[in-house]
């Protein structure tokens, strides 16, 4: 079935088990990717962290921008099979839309391989971050979709999300 | 504006600053808290994983649910308001249930504080796992959500997420 | 010579080397210090710190204010003879004033050891993370002193640095 | 007021918030730098520290020499803003001088951005791990000051703190 | 066949898939464990490092007592299914004896599980440290055995190694 | 006498103290590193750990490999002296051989220095899980050897452990 070739998953070794890829015939080249992730705190606490952004700097954000930048720098540590990467720049955006938080992670670096997970991890913690300033009043908000937007460079180039009307920056 | 007090957000400081809240003066009690979190993989991806389960012990869920319990033990490091915690135990599940992977972890603990946050930087980890060892083969799959179904302990007691069928262990 | 026994150093073992001292007989107490941190920024960036600080929040001291935090809960994995302790709380207050930024930092936590070393490490790490944000307005800007102000639990007691006003909160 | 232009912090976006700044188009040089950090621990201590010095190899110097160079390696972890960097070589000098201990590392790579954080955080954390080994006989010894010493490499090129007598290697 | 129950495997979950089993309903008690691991160095390398330790204190032993020391701290982050424990104290000696190094750690803390892997994984990287600085002189230099000389506390209570002299201190 | 000067100790400065020998003089090289580490856990837990190995997965060998993988990730962390290298890849082969359990490592970088202590440090936190999670059927399990199996790239160059038929890949 051609299907089985196409969901072939690099990260496993020839006998099942995981292994760390080997990208040293990989060229360095540039590398970019964006991730974002939503955590939906409901429209009190929206409101709330809002307010905070519109007087002052919003430390809630601030707090879960940071969280992100250092997340990103420990990606190598918190998935087993990532390479460590000499990442060379880290952009977190954290707005409140409605009654959701949006991060919005770019990173870059040269290497030899991708930025997707450094992106993704993260958006994620910084996403966990907001959850965990805001849980005292709101157990239930949730976390989600983490998701990558963009990435450039490697092998396969180019990627955009498709039909989310994300525009490459 | 009732509303207002009910949003309170404890790990900030009267002057709006976020701190690390002081939980000198609240019991050791025994704490417990579940979390899940969602990759839509895809019909393809989960085919081929579920067989991997199937013949053998799936090595991308048992590397996500590794990862999990990894990061389950980082959670002070990666997130900055929340206190090192003195972890009793982890167990992680990892299903693939149609199109998605699902983990749902259980952190225990006896502590000063909750340990929800334990459950759910564990569960997004994991979760994150799967989307790197799959990445290759589906750049588009989305993480999340990743949310609370439960947690025991501390002033506030024990709270079990509404309407979603779960059902504490 | 009598001074000499009193500057015993119980970090060394009796034939001189290094050692994590053995606690486990100490009873558990409350423990709490005070340290802070200078950084000697200048005119011309203390007035730029000031500004943010006035208008808005001022992201230079939050950023400092947030690695001070996760600093000290690296305490163990940075100083070579400190025991990990769970720390109960972490308050970090960064002030602008005249040409310095001060960081004072404050640490509790129920432990057989004291925890002047997780304030100075975060206060520390506060100031060097200020220097690394203003460095590149001036180079030459200097930190220091970091030093105790005040601890409290354990056998020695409460102890208040002297001569400088500090007055234990 | 043109000195506010000079004051320009490159740590912050455009809209006041901190982010990790992109070096990728910065060229790869070979980069330096010299910091020091002090510890003033009084005669008594400085004497029963030249002592150890004297006859053995000084175990407390050797152990704030090792802590210096292990820090310099968690500097990325540490300092939010501060890139990792594939660090070519550390040298830590320690030194008794009158009542002080004085702390000197070199920092050296080929990399993007400079490691002066490297060096400064390496000195402070060497001159808290003395501290932390002397402070049973002395709570008030101070940290401080840390400062640059010199640095080499990248745009701004070589630059000496002035009036030290400090002669670059 | 009864072996077979013997055999049991603690760290896996019925349905064989790995945890981290919890220890919360295990009471806490005093705990000790002390292991040791060999470097075979060669006679050559081994006179060098006894030379050192004569005249002075010798710094590849110091060094190797220090890295083992924060190894300890870090055994949760290496040793996937190890609870984070509160370690009380580590004791490391390293001492020459004909072409070996051989150093013995012992750590204790009050907890709900063992210090075994602490010690070993102590044991293990002080050794690994000396492999690392004399290699230059040795490539071939072989590590071990590391393994478990006594240990106390807990359900199983007194445990020493059989047939090797060793007696616990 | 001329062996004296064959164990000359790289990383001893010249007045025998520890530094991290400065790399930025040598060139780049492609450099590879396998080693080995075994673990005699006896022949009750080999046939054990044979029969999940038949008809599953094996997840005491993925959990050590995945801790190995894990670890040569860490040693800049654990090992003092050692650089941060940019690994390209690490796989490790685990199996179980009569009473033993045999984990080889293969650790690849372009880098100015080798990679071996990568190796040496995944292969023996491979075998430390193995004993972990024997441990409660065995405590007397011993570790070890740990050893360098092969090494290519470098001013040195290839070398191969001699007389234990091994075979570089």
């Amino acid at each position: 079935m051609p299907r089985k070739r196409k969901v072939k998953l690099t990260h496993l070794a020839r006998d099942g088990s995981p292994r760390m890829v080997n990208v040293g015939s990989k060229p360095v080249t540039r590398r970019r990717a964006v991730a974002e992730a939503c955590v939906t705190v409901g429209r009190a606490i929206a409101s709330r962290l809002r307010r905070e952004g519109g007087l002052a700097k919003g430390d809630v954000l601030v707090t879960a921008r940071l969280a992100a930048i250092s997340a990103a720098k420990q990606t190598a540590t918190l998935i087993p099979m990532c390479h460590p990467i000499a990442i060379d720049g880290i952009e977190v955006e954290a707005v409140v839309e409605g009654p959701r938080v949006r991060l919005t992670v770019e990173v870059s670096a040269e290497a030899r391989t991708g930025v997707e997970m450094e992106a993704m991890v993260a958006a994620a913690v910084g996403a966990l971050t907001v959850y965990d300033m805001v849980k005292s009043a709101g157990k239930g908000v949730e976390v989600g979709p983490v998701r990558l937007l963009a990435k450039e460079g490697g092998k396969s180039g180019r990627w955009t999300r498709a039909g989310d009307g994300y525009a490459a920056r």
